[in-house]
């Protein structure tokens, strides 16, 4: 499990900002009376997996940025809700019909382990689950945002059109326009999501919750960025994935598009922008500030 | 399309109750801009395939049953959220990795028009958007709730653990009482749920809300037992589905563990339970009643 704890250049707070999150996926048992023992151990699997825990960071930097409790029951049930969204995702876009793909984090995909139907099963779950948290957990006042930020971003406006455009768009060349909006939904829009409900939890006002979305739309176009370059340059080793999948399935890249070095200068310009955008938020944006950095310069 | 509109013996008010959630349906390419086109396609396909809608009316006429107003923006909320998640359950269930069906509602299924890739997205975004209709259409007060009633009834230890025990006990000899308990997962915590967010659509008295719960309990059993029997004593014109996949399959149901007429004395007698358990409602859970009959009673 390469990603089992953030690399060396992680922000310490990635840890800190993780333990919550894993704490209550770890107590997914006892969630349910009645639930099937292998289900909940099929959405254990990949909950537990060891991923980089980089949205639920975003909910609670972004809510430490605007002045709020990052361990007020909103905050924590927003970052638990995305990266159960967000591992969902995930499980469904490797399944054979989808990505097809064998590796994840180091370990096999979850159908690989529990078949194709308790894969499914296992995601469906994880999205029921996000909303259960946020309607159970959040302040009643923040809920009904909460729920609508998140719904909106993964559904079919958002991450869930964006898997949607990714395969329709495989061995059709895209604009470098096309290609962002691709990305703006699949990788985008969640990324944006975790920022406003960061922002939505601290009762941040209009303006740093403009400034929020703004960073977030950056960091995730960098993100996307970061991410067609190791598909080329890292190693499965570091990755916990297969790599040079992209040039294999015709995908769209960046790099495809604009060459590694473009794209590198590209997702330098998007982490200035970002940092820009939050800017006013003074130094209580520190930390996100360092979670916009590490997307950039991240080895995995 | 055998179902296209309820069969004769269906109360009249079904029609009526079905219109609004149609309406919201026949709406949604209008809700997402940027949204695929042929994603919400599949997705109104199978929401516009003309089910019976019994679960948005369970809704509605419960919210009528205890003094509730049934237009309400959070009654029409939770109506079509329910149809929402009903129908991901039906897409999703139909996929060759689940039950492999090819036909549903007289129409071949989602995946055999759309492709497998599709059918599971398409169901995905199902539920985020019941779960963004809830949050952006019913009552912020009402919202929590509705969200929290749907989502864990939806999960893992309702209805999406259901199906995974159905799975896991194909082939496998079931006591009646465990069957009874996979089908309260199953189907029934679906119809529990439609009861009680329509009574708290309505702010219904904690014992309107136990009431409509034993109700929806019975009803949800009593529903379980026909549609094995329908399986056996039907034809697939009837059903627009394949008929006898259950002996096919090796599946518990009520008549090869009870045998035909015991089964017929069971759903009776969860009839009986569920008009017993709304009569102090009075007059205002006719249609209550009048759905429970029809439960029992329908040929599709």
């Amino acid at each position: 499990m390469p990603n089992s704890d953030p690399s060396s250049s992680a922000p310490a707070f990635l840890h800190t900002d993780a333990a919550a999150v894993t704490a209550f996926f770890e107590r997914l048992d006892q969630q349910w009376p009645g639930a099937p023992a292998k289900l909940v151990e099929a959405m254990q699997y990949s909950l537990l997996a060891g991923g980089k825990r980089l949205r639920p960071a975003m909910v609670l930097e972004t809510c430490r940025a605007c002045g709020g409790d990052a361990f007020s029951a909103s905050a924590l049930a927003a970052a638990g809700a995305m990266e159960l969204i967000h591992t969902f995702s995930l499980v469904h876009d490797d399944l054979p019909a989808m990505d097809d793909d064998d590796l994840r984090r180091g370990r096999p995909t979850n159908h690989k382990v529990f078949g194709e139907a308790m894969a499914i099963l296992a995601g469906d779950a994880m999205v029921t689950t996000a909303f259960e948290l946020l309607a159970t957990q959040a302040a009643p006042n923040d809920a009904p945002r909460l729920v609508a930020e998140l719904a909106r971003a993964a559904g079919a406006g958002g991450m869930i059109g964006g898997q949607v455009i990714d395969i329709e768009s495989e061995s059709v060349a895209l604009t470098l326009d096309q290609l962002r909006t691709l990305h703006a939904m699949k990788t985008g829009a969640l990324l944006v999501a975790s920022c406003r409900m960061g922002a939505i939890c601290a009762a941040a006002s209009d303006s740093a919750l403009a400034a929020v979305t703004a960073y977030a739309s950056h960091v995730g176009l960098a993100f996307q960025i970061v991410d067609d370059l190791l598909d080329i340059t890292a190693t499965p080793q570091q990755l916990g994935k297969a790599t040079n999948k992209d040039a294999r399935r015709g995908k769209n890249t960046f790099p495809s598009l604009l060459g590694v070095e473009a794209s590198r200068a590209a997702a330098e310009k998007e982490l200035a922008a970002a940092l820009e955008s939050v800017g006013f938020l003074g130094d209580a944006a520190n930390g996100l500030r360092e979670l916009a950095r590490f997307v950039v310069k991240r080895s995995s």
